[in-house]
């Protein structure tokens, strides 16, 4: 398993090949043994197989051709709906329509999405996350039914690899692991840590592309833009008060 | 690797016996491959293994006695200030004092704490996953040192088992899991859900030392109050705003 971990790269291409039923529960089963807050299992995993669901989702995640390409895809979700249910089911009254209540049931999906991917790589299948989910997360809301108390906070395609890319870099374990006490880079350090990253031919030709003079301009003014962020934020924060979260 | 995640039970007593070096860092650099947001890796790893530093995290984590027991504690931090001075010393402005921002880095954290949990327990060792980390922020933020558009989102301890207690229950996949739509749960589904559960002798224990009627009451009127839910999210707005991620 350490293999599949080290070997990993995310997979945009699937064979036109399903994922048996049998694989696919055997594989969220397993997951869900992964810790939770206090074990309330405060989430939820929708499974779509259905080719006009998948369709209704794409423009959610800005259309990427894998959403309707993958067998199945994953929406996993922060969900404190059932759990207040059941609460109110046995004469308890439920208190989580709040942001630390987000907070854990956020947590719990993504630890169990994070299990299942790992899980589902060493089974010799391809995943690639949509970080997209909470980037329009209405349009997920209103085509998976999801009630108040269910967020959707990251999806994941799943399918049999039809293409084997380069694995991407990564920042050396230096720039990400502290020791003790969180250090402060110096400029040199950031130079030496993202020297790797900003001299790969790929990179180079990104921001020769993108016209601009920099690997980081490319994120702060084309990919993860101020304004972006900010209006996808103040749409998040609207989304989190009407699913009851705020 | 299957296997171990289908045996899994969290481990709070761990042996006298360090975690090599060479181990541990096999695991963080292992874990460094999971999928991040635009591959910008926005998380920290900060790793205690000194005594006195897991003395003043300890507090954090409402003095549960893992933390000082466990050869090593990580905590698993939200990191946007390494990526924020990379684009300030490339001529590019960031833009990631905001929510989405802080959501992104919190899911790569989660992601990667979820790896290394899933790997580590592959290899022997046993983790305690540490909610707390968004309890108490400010006291780790203090301790570690963490700056601006920092902030932890979840801790670990990792040891060598010294214990190997039953697993705990989990609903049944049927519970977590909805095919193409999200299916609303009727009284009756919530009763043959949660039966195994409140029907467990421990739990059957748990409610009558708490002098309550019903599990779920254990969880509101407890464990996970109202009152404390909503004093924990609006300390928790508050260091977010001060980490300058709100």
């Amino acid at each position: 398993m350490f293999q599949s971990v080290k070997e990993r790269r995310t997979i945009r291409k699937y064979l036109q090949k399903d994922i048996s039923e049998d694989l696919l529960n055997d594989l969220l089963e397993t997951s869900c043994r992964t810790a939770t807050v206090g074990n309330m299992q405060v989430y939820s995993i929708v499974v779509t197989r259905d080719a006009l669901m998948k369709e209704k989702l794409a423009p959610a995640h800005f259309n990427q051709p894998m959403v309707k390409q993958a067998p199945v895809v994953l929406t996993f979700c922060a969900d404190f709906n059932r759990f207040s249910q059941w609460c109110r089911e046995r004469n308890a009254e439920p208190g989580y329509d709040n942001l630390l209540s987000f907070l854990n049931a956020a947590t719990d999906a993504l630890l169990v999405a994070q299990t299942f991917c790992t899980l589902a790589e060493a089974a010799g299948l391809g995943t690639c996350y949509l970080g997209t989910a909470i980037y329009n997360p209405q349009l997920i809301i209103d085509t998976l039914g999801l009630p108040e108390l269910v967020f959707p906070v990251i999806a994941v395609t799943v399918g049999y690899p039809d293409e084997r890319p380069d694995q991407v870099d990564r920042l050396s374990v230096e720039a990400v692991v502290h020791r003790e006490r969180y250090h402060a880079f110096s400029p040199e350090d950031i130079d030496r840590l993202y020297c790797t990253k900003e001299s790969l031919e790929e990179n180079r030709k990104y921001v020769a592309e993108n016209k601009k003079e920099t690997l980081a301009q490319v994120f702060t003014e084309v990919r993860y833009t101020r304004e972006v962020n900010e209006a996808l934020s103040a749409n998040l924060l609207e989304i989190l008060k009407q699913q009851k979260f705020l």
